[in-house]
């Protein structure tokens, strides 16, 4: 591969860029001013959610941009500080500093740099599959039960009051012990901004609609609600004095641009960061790569996992370096961009510009602004990540992945989120494992009129009294192999009319040794009593391993191409007779 | 269930013992006989290897047998102390105190508690499959490497050196640099007796049977060398006086029978034992478990992997109460009470009166029994785990089962047994799962004058240019979602003439809940291009899970009995022509 082409492929850029046209800038800046508006009050109050100062918020929403830009292969996604990651991020380094310390934010800031390498050379070696890992459920889960502890944490600067703990149930408790303080001022503020937001989510875009602005203007303006509360309530406190009166406000934020930082390199401090960047790297990933992959079909345009890994990793190396905190691409700001009609990443750049622009000459009007409106800002938001419908649909469907869902939920609220999503992680693998190790097995028999062999329970079916056909709806490994071993000598001892054992393969996609030694001892027993043993239609790829080994030379029977054929090779006349049979006109289900 | 039922089920030795006649009474003196004989020096030695007083070895050799005739289903497996669950058992207790001392033996008493209460535990809740976690090749990695690692610290008192270290590498660290050391009489009876045990392994039972001797008589006087090894040695040292030239002898062996003890309750070290007590368990009851059905197969007679759970934690319990160590049923000595005839469990009772007797009127006799000749008998009985084979045999037929296999002989020989296992379960759970979450997936085609499909790639067959028909060769369920949607999606995007997609899933056992929201993804995807999804041969538990879901009613296509049917609904003339047709002579391969 030569040097361009390794440009092309690490650099999407290249190709989006050599196309850009005038009408594409225009409508990129335009999309760019609407995003920004979105952007600073999800900035500021993500940076306080991670307790870390405002400003560090708006860092992080500029160069990730720009990084993402160069190297991010979706064509809509917009990174920034989320609520899930931040909530994290104060998870993983509350024990390490204390909040409002030098220190605190030093960890934040190597916290991204360590998540960002991370990734990147997750991406470099091709490791996206690892995100696979998170089961849906699980990933589900999670969200709720953070959601669930962000909106709790958030309701005492709501209330005006104290709400701490590192678990959803600590908070729950530290706000019941405080309920009795609650600030009237800031509580008619921050329930205010409350309502106010439920509201405009729900009816401000019907409104507007039916005001007669188009749908996509209608709908672009209902997403800005927060910064028009922000500036309300930003004007009220001013105007009636009402910090005096105890509302808590930003107060004085740093004017301009973030300069060129590198986090403390301090291996200790790195080392206790390993665990939590690694699980805010897939879990950052798993949401950023899911709405990318989204909005991409919607235009049928490619997003390449691997690529994205890169793109986000070089995003948190970006927040690193200018004093910012782990960020990733998040669904609502993406889908205003891409609603908004962003064409290219080049959006994000203008969006980062922007941000510098408030950075540097308005962040003095942000002092009167009120912290109660900015928590309102954040349990409206992380409200909608609660996902009821999914619990729901996941319990109907399947009890094991409910079970995993649940123990996601209910670890995360009472323990945390690292403990929740490892406990998630480890349930849901010993779940598929313990499932797999009792399989599914059928007795098989011809269906007349066909050369189809179908369960014995479920069709009416011609069988054998010296064939006994076995369709095990498994891959042979470890896990079952003395399973399958036991349930086929129980079926053998009870019928002892038996000469003749015939596996029929179609579901067997693998045999590890642990099944082949399985396998070689169920031949041997059976030879001992008399009985031969057949397999039938086994796989391609499991075929081309068995004939590696010894096993084939030692089996008594043979492998057939087809179950028919293994049957008519040892009663003819039955297999024929029954396949030219009338076919019966019943059966009870399938396969 | 009423209490008679309870008892029979919980205690095997009411069905055997109602059939007990005095023929039997006969054969059963007669094999315990032969396996005392055999058991004292294996006894005496593992409990030498275990760090722990010889005596100790003879008293778990008493009651473990006898809980073992009552609780055990097996008619011929003889528990006791063996070399792999005594190595576990010095790893586990080594830290915890200085060996030699009070509080060196209680830990291994407590330790064999532990270990007997999970497994009764373990029995009662029916949790006998999380044995089969532990694969072939990882087992048989970890007993090589237990083997090499014994068979190495054992050539200490072999050669009259110190050979200290709680792993191969510095036990092997530890004899290279005392080997100067060696003292010369120990090492003359040290490798004299392994010279003389390793040829009567090979050796002396054809020469007996030359000799004239019936088979079974040759074959069970073969196993008895040890015993005689042990008699001429100690007449040796007694004879030349060679303790006092530096030979290390047995010295003074309290006499009497063990005292029914408790191990000491205490907390905070039963907690430390639990991983240790665990692995224990596991591995002794894998290799119990093995033996046991392996000689229960050669008899036609059953084995309950549940009670035998059950039977092992009772033996462990009864090794704990009477000062023993933790035991497992043994290969080599349960061989020989199956060769020697031994027709129920009570010639193990039978054993441990041998045993008894020994413990309270022979032990004066152990006075002179040099050291170097009990570990010559381990070594040579080690020896015999090491299998160079099966690692030959797994590199042959799989590459990733061979990984699992050596990651578990290297952690253990360099970073010790609990490293070493536990990494080998981690790995070869790790890579089922890479494995699944990449499964094969085939385009298939119809074989002319059948109504089978198979893989294009392996067959020649019949397509249709707007009919993509997919089998994949694997559950669908988390770590392979998204790559099945990916590769879906990779497929009709290079097909561009495609209007169906057939998935044809004999061998699709499992559909998770985040396969199930890929599969409605990959469907949506297909519509907005017009393309239409059909299923075929979905296996009825996967069908009925299908059901209760909303999946069914938002698929564009059809799922159909058969890939056969599938096709046909959509291509009814090329089907029929192809089914019709000539059958191609030549295939490619397998299915």
């Amino acid at each position: 591969m030569n040097i361009l082409s390794i440009a092309r492929r690490y650099l999407p850029i290249l190709d989006w860029g050599a196309q850009y046209t005038s009408r594409t800038l225009t409508n990129d800046l335009i999309v760019a001013v609407i995003v920004t508006v979105m952007l600073i009050p999800q900035s500021l109050a993500y940076a306080l959610l991670a307790g870390l100062p405002v400003q560090v918020g708006l860092f992080a929403s500029m160069a990730p941009l720009l990084a993402y830009a160069l190297f991010g292969t979706s064509r809509t996604l917009a990174v920034g500080p989320v609520a899930v990651a931040s909530l994290m991020t104060a998870a993983a380094i509350a024990p390490l500093a204390a909040q409002g310390s030098p220190e605190y934010l030093g960890a934040a800031v190597a916290l991204a740099l360590v998540s960002g390498l991370m990734l990147v050379a997750m991406g470099l070696l091709r490791l996206g599959f690892l995100a696979n890992f998170l089961s849906h459920p699980v990933v589900s889960g999670f969200i709720t039960a953070s959601g669930l502890q962000i909106a709790a944490g958030q309701l005492g600067p709501v209330l005006g009051i104290r709400a701490e703990g590192e678990t959803f149930v600590e908070v729950v408790r530290s706000l019941v012990k405080e309920i009795g303080e609650l600030n009237p001022w800031t509580t008619a503020i921050g329930l205010g901004s409350l309502a106010f937001l439920f509201w405009s989510r729900g009816s401000l875009k019907p409104l507007l609609l039916r005001a007669g602005l188009s749908e996509r203007v209608a709908g672009t303006l209902a997403k800005v609600g927060p910064a028009v509360a922000l500036v309300v309530t930003t004007l009220l406190v001013f105007g009636l004095g009402l910090a005096e009166q105890g509302v808590k406000i930003v107060g004085e934020v740093p004017k301009g641009l973030p300069r060129l930082t590198l986090p403390p390199f301090d291996v200790t401090l790195w080392t206790k960061l390993l665990v939590p960047a690694l699980l805010i790297s897939i879990i950052g990933y798993v949401e950023s790569i899911s709405v990318a992959l989204t909005l991409a079909a919607k235009r049928r345009q490619r997003v390449d996992p691997d690529q994205e890994l890169i793109a986000l990793g070089a995003s948190n190396v970006g927040a690193a370096v200018s004093g910012g905190f782990p960020v990733t691409g998040g669904l609502a700001r993406s889908v205003v961009n891409f609603e908004a009609g962003a064409e290219t990443p080049a959006a994000g750049a203008f969006t980062a510009v922007g941000i510098a622009l408030v950075t540097m000459f308005l962040t003095p009007l942000l002092f009167y602004l009120p912290k109660a409106t900015l928590a309102a800002t954040i349990v409206v938001a992380v409200l909608s990540l609660v996902d009821i419908g999914a619990m729901k649909r996941t319990w109907d469907y399947s009890r094991a992945d409910f079970a995993a869902m649940a123990a996601t939920i209910l670890v995360t609220l009472f323990e945390g989120v690292e403990a929740g999503l490892l406990v998630g992680v480890g349930l849901s693998i010993f779940l598929h494992l313990w499932a797999t190790s009792r399989p599914h097995i059928a007795v098989v028999g011809q269906i007349p009129g066909t050369t189809s062999f179908r369960n014995v329970e479920r069709h009416a079916v011609v069988t054998d009294s010296e064939i006994l056909s076995l369709r095990v709806d498994e891959s042979l490994y470890f896990p079952n192999a003395r399973y399958i071993e036991d349930r086929i000598n129980e079926a053998v001892a009870a019928s002892p009319t038996i000469r003749h054992v015939i596996l029929e393969c179609p579901a067997v996609n693998a045999i590890d040794t642990s099944a082949l030694e399985s396998l070689e001892a169920i031949n041997h027993r059976l030879k001992d009593g008399g009985i031969t043993l057949h397999l039938s239609e086994v796989k391609g790829p499991v075929m081309d391993r068995l004939k590696r080994s010894h096993f084939l030379h030692e089996l008594t029977g043979k492998v057939h191409l087809s179950q028919y054929e293994a049957v008519a090779s040892i009663n003819p006349e039955l297999a024929r007779k029954t396949r030219d049979a009338e076919r019966a006109p019943a059966t009870k289900g399938n396969a």
